[in-house]
């Protein structure tokens, strides 16, 4: 009566959900509206920088062989010509002798091949004229900063796909792009299943409780960069069930269901999935939580048929949602940043499946050190408040003690990286 | 003629900042938009998880003194007389020898008190009847999630100023938030000063360069989690400058001016702050980027006089303008998160001042190594990029070498820290 599934190892999971790359699109956008953002083409450097020969310093602009010669007991005199702040342009080409008093950040005057800072010179004034004095040669080109000294017009900026932070959207102003091209965000359809859920504005009734999954995902698809439409609840019914997801298939790039997807008698998406004709690539994964995990294909559109239980529902949310969500961004790197960290917490019981624990990191010196975050029962959804990482514990033949080095995947991060390894091996202990 | 000004330290700057704390203002918004804003109250729990006796599997719920002395050899027989799904009701109090059917997270029927896994019954049926058997005893509140087990009505479960994340908006829905008590968004003026600036729009003309610093201060304003509006740019005039910035204070919680503020011949800051009355806590910091960094107060408003100069003006909002803004998000750890890594890059050159060089975090097998984001010229806006943290280098006799251990702090991070704590003393080397 209980149908049998054959749970698949979560990287085969992770892989055949990645096979059906879901289709990047591109769309213009002003600049104010660009933080966070996927960066659809590359930037390029429309000019050079400096785009013109300019002085890093307020100080004076002068012809450095006529220095030649100058010392303490030898100074060479100029009179002062022209005056340019930074903006301004120079009026005058200096002949022999002459200076031009200059801004930070103004343009060179024909004539000048050197800026000497105000610092080393003497100024004077003799009939109503500037003047200034120097005591030493000043070599040529000396604080100069040469037109494309930083940056040659045509030069490749910032590579597709980087996510728009403070310095990338001034790299864009710097170079005039007010409209910039970035990856338009997938849409979401976010439907929850369950006749035992009410809608968070009613109050509590008994057997019932209320729906935070949709709430949650939501949190985590605009985590992900993508856009969410959510499209309420469904009892447990085939027909009208049925009837709603193929519906909103039509409106979405993604689905995502909560609950339905065990072999309960209420579990109504294997149903669905079979009735509408969907690849279902596994429903199965050899994972704790979220074994029951379910992913179909149609088409173009992706189905992602998560648990009921919360934590199951974020967690495969994060390992097989967020990652195609990233390609569609043109993020070179989708998957979750795994790095090592060192556990704070014991967890003694073994367990045959790969677990994947909510925790959060803590820094001790430039080591990461993981912390569980709560009581890790799988119902418990108060442990994914304080979650910024998952510590993967491999399945095996034996628990974990408090200061092995484990693999955790950052949920925060936003740099990814570009594949996704293999999570069967046990990893050696470390103390 | 040059004005001196004498440095304070980066900690004695901050700490000026910091005294003049923001006014904290809360607003209620839907639980929809609330996603990265943090609560101006801490949340409770309005009613016990679970808030009934729940089954926490598929299974048949029994009464265990009825399976008292079942055995293989002496199995125990009940009648199924009722089928629970979850949010469905028990319709019927079990007697003697009676089991229902129970789907996962169903309410427990009276009259029983434990649950029975599908997998350990024997069913059959008998003149039309479902039937189970059971060939071991039962104890009682086995598979039995027990009302409040979890959570307890009126429980603290997060703290006033934390970021509504995936997990907490989860936690929200669960217990009916469908509006939330959050920190409204400061509101920061952004105006740029300089002649030499065209808005991003126009064309590159000699002498002029294109406004970056009002986009990335936007950006880091969004960053830091205020609200930003753009005032334009002024041009090197007082009287123009004066009345555009006096009428802009009384719109803002905060202005942040960007140029001007140096002791060059079109530096018109510091007269607009004495102009206004402002009070200003200083106007030289012992740092590089940014040592002409200025911080006026004027009432309850905060000016920030941040440098033309693209690095200097990042560095300088991100150590005095973040963490003021935090605090006024309720946020009890308003400053940058500071931890230690390892430099991938040297810095030979000593320099007297600290310095606050933008890096990037590379994670090696859990040890944090920081890399340098760039050439590090103070005007490379380039460099800023690919910035995820600044790397700290206390000032001093000596340079650092690849390999030594050095603070860095995370600008990415949304954790942050309670306290600042001083830059002054030179690091150990470590290789």
């Amino acid at each position: 009566m209980v149908e049998i599934r054959k749970p698949i190892f979560v990287e085969t999971a992770v892989s055949a959900v990645m096979e059906h790359q879901l289709k990047a699109v591109s769309e213009v956008i002003s600049i104010h509206a660009c933080d966070n953002r996927r960066l659809s083409e590359p930037i390029y450097a429309t000019n050079a920088i400096p785009s013109f020969d300019k002085s890093p310093y307020d100080g004076f602009a002068i012809k450095s062989s006529d220095t030649n010669g100058a010392s303490k007991n030898c100074p060479v005199t100029f009179q002062v010509v022209d005056h340019i702040g930074a903006g301004e342009l120079p009026t005058k080409k200096l002949q022999v002798n002459e200076a031009t008093r200059i801004m930070t950040g103004a343009k060179i005057p024909e004539g000048a091949d050197c800026v000497v800072m105000f610092e080393i010179c003497h100024e004077f004034e003799q009939d109503g004229q500037p003047f200034i004095r120097l005591k030493r040669e000043i070599p040529e080109g000396d604080n100069i900063m040469k037109e494309g000294s930083e940056i040659q017009k045509g030069d490749l900026l910032v590579e597709k796909g980087t996510l728009i932070n403070p310095g990338i959207k001034a790299l864009l102003a710097t170079f005039g792009y007010h409209h910039v091209s970035v990856a338009k965000k997938p849409l979401v359809g976010i439907i929850s299943t369950g006749t035992e859920l009410l809608e968070i504005e009613e109050p509590l009734q008994p057997g019932k409780i209320r729906n935070s999954n949709a709430y949650m995902i939501a949190s985590q698809v605009k985590r992900a960069g993508a856009e969410y439409r959510y499209y309420g609840q469904l009892a447990d019914k085939l027909e009208s069930s049925f009837g709603k997801i193929k519906s909103v298939l039509d409106e979405v790039d993604i689905l995502i269901t909560t609950g339905g997807v065990s072999v309960g008698d209420y579990d109504l998406m294997p149903a669905i999935y079979e009735k509408l004709g969907a690849e279902v690539l596994f429903n199965k994964v050899a994972m704790r939580p979220g074994s029951v995990t379910t992913v179909a294909s149609m088409g173009s559109k992706l189905l992602f048929g998560l648990s009921g239980n919360p934590s199951a529902c974020y967690v495969g949310f994060e390992l097989f949602a967020r990652p195609i969500i990233q390609t569609s961004l043109y993020n070179p790197n989708p998957f979750l940043k795994r790095t090592k960290a060192i556990m704070a917490t014991s967890f003694l019981k073994a367990n045959p499946f790969t677990r994947f624990v909510r925790g959060y990191i803590h820094f001790e010196k430039g080591t990461m050190v993981v912390h569980s975050a709560g009581m890790d029962k799988s119902n418990v959804v108060s442990s994914l408040a304080h979650t910024t990482c998952l510590m993967v514990l491999p399945g095996g033949s034996r628990g974990y003690k408090a200061g092995s080095v484990v693999d955790v995947l950052l949920l925060e991060d936003t740099e990814g990286q570009q594949s996704f390894e293999a999570f069967r091996k046990l990893k050696k202990e470390e103390s």
